[in-house]
This record gives C-alpha cells, structure tokens and sequence, in this order.
C-alpha cells in the first residue's frame, strides 16, 4: 500500500501523534474483555506469552493474589496448586486490547479503566494503580492487599465511572500528558502532576455524584495519595494509540515493548502479531533502605507501551525530578539520555513539546532499522520488584530493552520486505 | 551585632532558608488585621505608601469594588464621590503583615489566609486568589466581581477554614513548594502544579466537613478551576519568611519589593522599615487577543514578594513552560535569566533544589550591594493589567525593578554603616 518502508513509517507515526485516548469509563474487567466473561478461569499477564511456570516469583504472587481476591481458591496453598495444576488458563494483556503493570496479573473481578481512542474508536483496558507498599502487582498477596482489590472494585471504580459520566464527552487524556509534560512527568517512574491534575479534576465530579459522602471521602483521599495513579490510564492510553496506529500493517515502528520477566518482546508494525523476543535484563536503579541489586526481580510489566509511545525512558529529560530517582545521574544525564533516543526515532511529537529540551517534541517512532544499526536500545524507567513474593517495590532504576529481538524483527522485516538497516 | 556586613546577610538568608511557613486558618481580614477592625474606614493597597489620587485607573477601581462589597456605598458614583472626599483611610499591606496581589485592595470582610512562619511565630495575611476574566485585584467591580468576593467569604473561605482544622498542625507550605518547583512552578506566574498539588490535598478533608455537599462540590470546581490560587498563599508564605528575616536588623539583603502602580518600592534588612522608592516600570510582555502594550497599566502588586524569598522571576529557569507565557524566549533563554539573577544573590536556596538548574538551589538574598556594582536589577514575572478599570488582565510579561531604588539604599547603608558596592 506504501511505496516506502519509510512512507509506511510516516503514516504511524501520524497516526501516534494524533491519537486522541479519552478515559470513558471504569468498569469490572469481564465486562469489557471477552475472554475474562467466560465459564474458564483465565488470568491475564503482563509480557509476551508465558506459563505459570516460567514466571517470576513475584508475578507468581500475583497470581496467588488473584486466585484469593476472585475466590476461586480459599488459601494461598489451594491456589497454587490450582495453579500447578494447570486449572488457570494464562493470557497476556496484549492479546486482549490490555496492558497490566509489573507482574500484569489481570482477573475478571478487577476494576479497569477504559480509555477509548477516538481517532480509530477502539478501546484499551488496565487495572488501577493499588498505590505503594504491599500491592498484587509487585507480587504481594495478603488479606490487604485483596481488601484493596475489593474496595477498588466495589467503591472506588462505580464511584470514577459516576463521576465520568457527568463529562461530556469523556476526560480526553493527551490535553493532560500534554500539560504535564511541562510539570516534569515522564508518566513511567514520575506520574505526579498528572496524578494531581486528574485528582482536583475529578473531585468537583465525585462531590456530585450520588455515592455515599464518607466513600467520596476516601476515594479522594486515595487518588490524593497516590502519586502515581496515572500510570495506569498513560498506559491504556499509549495501549490504545499503538493499537490503532499498528492497523498501517507495513514498516519498521515497534508498536509494542513488554516483558513478563522472563522475555521482552516487541510488535512491529510491519510484521503483524508476531512476538519478537530476548531474555530480559534486570534493572539497575537506587533501592529503598534495606534493599539492594541482588534482591531485585528481572524486568517485567506492559508499562513500556509508555516508552513505545515516546513517554518513560524515551523522554527522560522531561523529568529531571525522576532522573535522580532512578539513579541516572543529574540534569544533564536526562538531556544525554534523551539525546541518545533521538537517534532510534524517525520524529518527534509535536503534540507534546517537552520545555526542558527547548520545546522539542517526544520521540515519536522507534525504528527497528535505527536501533540496530546504532546498537542503542530503548530505556526503560521501571519500578524495581521484589524477587521474593510479597516484599512489593524495593526500588526504581532503568533498565534497557535487548538488542537481540531488534535483530531478529529486522531479519524478519529483511526477509518479508528485503529491508535492511540501512534502507 | 554582627562583625560584619556579610556575617549580618548570612543571618538573614539562613533565616529564609530555614522558614516554615504554614497555612493555619483563613479568616475575614478584620479579624487577623487590627488596623482593619476598627471604627474608621480603611483599606489595605499594594505597594509602598500611596493616596487614592496617586493611584492607576484599576487599583481605583479595585477600591470602588471594595466600598461597593463592604457596602460602604450603594453605587458606584457613591463610591468614588467618598473616596474622592477622603473618607477613606489607606495603609499598605505591607505595614500590617499583608500582601496583596496586583491593587491589593483589601477590605475588612475579604477572606484571607492565614499563614503562620513556624521558625519564628509570625503570620502573614493575604486575600485568596479570584480566579482569572473580571477581578478586583485587576480594578474590575462589577456585580458579578462583588457576588464572587462574598462568597469567598461565606463559602470557601469558612470551608477552607474547617478543612485545616482537621490537618494536625496546619498545611505545611515549604515541602509543597519544593515539590512543585520540580514541577516546573515559579509560583508567580506559574501555580499550576502547586495549585493542583493544594486541590487535591485539600479535597478529602473537604469532603470530610459538615459543610454542605453542594458548597462542596463547588469549592473542589473553583479550587480545580483556578490554576493560579496557590500565588496568594505563596505570597503570604513568602511575607511570613521574609518578616521573620527582617528581624536581623543589618545587612544589605532586600526584605520587601513592592509597587503601587506608581512607585517601585524596597526594604533592605539593615535600613528598618524605610522604603526605597523610583517610578515604577510598565511590564513587556504578551497580550492576550485584542490587547496590547499601549493599554498596560504599569506594574504593580505586592507580588514580587515571591521574587524577594528567591521564586518568580529569580527562578524563572525552574519553570521553561512559563517563560514562553511571559514572552522570554525559550529555555536557554530561562537559564540565561536565573543565571543573570544569581549573580545578585549571596546564596542558593538549599532547600528548594532547581531540577532544571542541574539542582543548584533557588536564588537566595538580593544584595543591594551586587545589584548596585552589577547594574542587575531583579527581573519580575507579572500579570499585566488593563489601564482602564472594568477590564482585568490583558497579558503577563516581565519587569524590571528600577534601579534608582537600589542605588539609594546603598547611599543610605554607606551613611549609616560606611559600606560600598566593593564591599
């Protein structure tokens, strides 16, 4: 359909840069993905395809969390034995218009927020963000953290999908990762302004919905609490923009980053539904007191789908507040590590000038041709995971994609199409 | 006291930069103001000492708003026959622990916030922020300016109020403000991040009131509507340090920079409560549609109190996103400027720590002495008002404090202490 593989590029990343996510909705997470409405009991998870197994012990945790919070067991024993019987069926979110955070453990019970693209009318999903400390996605499984599960699912989700519905026309989110870009957010490891911004947004909403007024208290006093509550719809947001932008079926843009712990595997948009993978790396950060390197768990989580989109990593000098944080240095580091990303995309994104860098746009487009012929991969900023179960975060750090499931997307993209990195 | 001239500024930017100030109450003026309490008829006005004659079209028209929400007077011709016949008594805010944005005007029933510095017991009292279009503090006094001003008083000052109490110490305003100049405020033009930060911090102790849901609902709408309420509580936080440094009375540090419309004023740490004043300048900038430089009304407010502490204009390279919106160029420009400025201060400010200045600290104590032998004079982020009173604001832009203001001071430390620019 393109005469060019670089044609073909250039009609992604418009489709990138005009994408128009909009959060329309919080709902329980079977009533928006098929394969969580069925008789069988399925598990979603972050990364490409993954069995039980082969996953870390923290997303094993999840997994154990999940199977309590749902009730399908009565006991962490029960449930991993149900789960070494092999009586739960494992997806990954990306399969099913989804992206989870760290292990990405998603059940049909979860409360998700949908965020609708309104430039293709197609829609992606992701749990909410449990806040810090013991949480299911960091592998965490006791009787708070499926509490916490609970009164998202029964208070805090009705009361956000009440409180949308006074919109419009839905809470449009790229206005807010425009303006929060200016506020120093990264929106992987640093998701504070927009958090903030959602928050004071929301409340006049929530204070006229007619959920009892000690709930509406609480559900303020969490989205107040929880610095990084935005994460989650900057991730269904991305989802859903890469989702539509990879309908252009031809070119070498990477339309997916993820990793289950094991594996990180990329989409490229011209080689369809195809996982490309490598053996993850293990992030390199600063770890909370008491924790160090070798406690910490190999990189996993959907929430590169910010990176792929332009965000996290990619954008480093957007957020010098978070280049401390995760252990890359100064101002300066964050300008250098954006620099160095400039030079694996084929534009930036106008849509979000990044001041920090003189009003240049986000990288916008990584292409599967530059980053081999550079050998400069994707940077991940990433919370850093326990490799015990139920520790939760011990810290945050970057960490970066493997070249080797960039090689083999261009032996494939060289094999289909004759493509080689330096067309 | 002091051994020297030096030792003496030391004091004073070690004060500053150990204040603590914290938002306690907010009240009506007359009951935190004595001046305001008394039988006569008095307001409060920005700048250095001015009579109602002296003074610009809007801050005239701030007063006309004043007499009309006291009701003073029952028309507008009412109101400036009374003014006009002397029969009102005017101070600065800065004589009586107040600041005031733009005209200041500040009447006895207007809410204000109450902001008490910690390190050494003093407060500091400003009016709360209106929001943006027709405004007092911009000389607009029509009915829809008068209802806004008495519900303030009614509404969402005694919310505000009952929402503190429930805070065990009050709002601490130094961790907000070092969060949010990691967000790219400079919390003169920039409150955005501050604001948010505030609105979604206050909500759920909102909710949790006795106050009723729909007053609620609308103090949470106008606190998530009005990007620039935390400059009032800056300014007051600000006023409170600065009081509290002024306490050491010697040096050459400036503790006050105010104007009226008319003059530009300053205090200076070892010259008392003397003003130092040169006719104000008109602020450059940009205006909004249909507006432009020959309608600016020149500079005035009490709001370069926020440049005094080390923020605004001083710190313009922590806020890149504010200083296209003042018409100063882009982000090399930002750098230019704050390093510009910090060859007048004595210090950085430790504990507010400037991302985007590779984390140097924000300018700390204006030296007369540096601003005398550098000719730097500090620059000021503003709001520019209309000349013709109704209107409200046309623009923002930067200004200039006058020299001649700080050239006397420096004649007048020489008289009293023998000290020169070479100093």
């Amino acid at each position: 359909m393109y005469d060019s593989i670089n044609d073909a590029n250039r009609a992604i990343v418009e489709a990138i840069s005009s994408g128009q996510p909009v959060l329309v909705d919080v709902v329980q997470a079977r009533d928006a993905i098929p394969v969580l409405a069925g008789e069988q009991k399925v598990l979603l998870h972050a990364g490409p395809p993954i069995r039980f197994e082969e996953m870390t012990p923290p997303m094993q945790g999840s997994c154990v969390g999940a199977l309590l919070f749902e009730r399908w067991a009565a006991t962490e024993e029960q449930a991993r034995a149900m789960l070494a019987a092999g009586e739960i069926r494992f997806e990954p979110c990306h399969h099913h218009d989804a992206v989870g955070p760290m292990g990405g453990i998603t059940s049909p019970s979860m409360a998700v927020v949908v965020v609708e693209n309104r430039q293709g009318g197609n829609r992606a999903y992701c749990t909410m963000n449990e806040g810090i400390g013991k949480v299911l996605r960091f592998g965490a499984y006791d009787a708070e953290v499926v509490a916490r599960l609970e009164w998202m699912r029964d208070v805090l989700g009705p009361a956000l999908a009440q409180a949308l519905r006074q919109t419009a026309d839905g809470y449009a989110l790229i206005p807010l990762i425009s303006r929060a870009i200016t506020m120093g957010d990264e929106f992987h490891q640093r998701n504070i302004a927009a958090s903030a911004l959602f928050a004071k947004d929301m409340a006049p909403l929530l204070a006229r919905t007619d959920v009892d007024r000690g709930d509406v208290a609480q559900v303020l006093q969490f989205l107040s609490d929880t610095d990084q509550f935005f994460l989650n719809l900057a991730m269904a947001a991305c989802k859903s923009v890469m989702d539509q932008a990879r309908t252009v079926q031809e070119g070498s843009i990477v339309t997916a980053m993820t990793r289950n712990g094991k594996d990180f595997g990329i989409r490229v948009s011209g080689l369809g539904d195809q996982w490309f993978t490598a053996p993850v790396n293990t992030p390199q950060g600063l770890y909370f007191t008491g924790y160090s390197q070798e406690q910490a768990c190999p990189d996993m989580g959907d929430s590169a789908i910010t990176e792929t989109f332009g965000l996290g990593g990619m954008s480093m000098i957007a957020a010098p507040g978070v280049t401390r944080f995760v252990g890359a240095g100064g101002f300066t580091d964050a300008v250098a590590i954006s620099d160095e990303m400039a030079e694996i995309v084929v534009d930036f994104n106008g849509t979000l000038p990044i001041p920090t860098w003189d009003f240049q746009g986000a990288p916008l487009g990584i292409d599967v041709r530059k980053v081999v012929k550079t050998s400069i991969t994707p940077i991940i900023n990433t919370g850093i995971a326990s490799l015990e179960p139920g520790v939760g975060q011990i810290g945050a750090g970057t960490v970066r994609a493997p070249l080797a499931c960039f090689v083999q997307a261009l032996e494939a993209l060289a094999a289909r199409y004759g493509v080689a990195a330096d067309d």
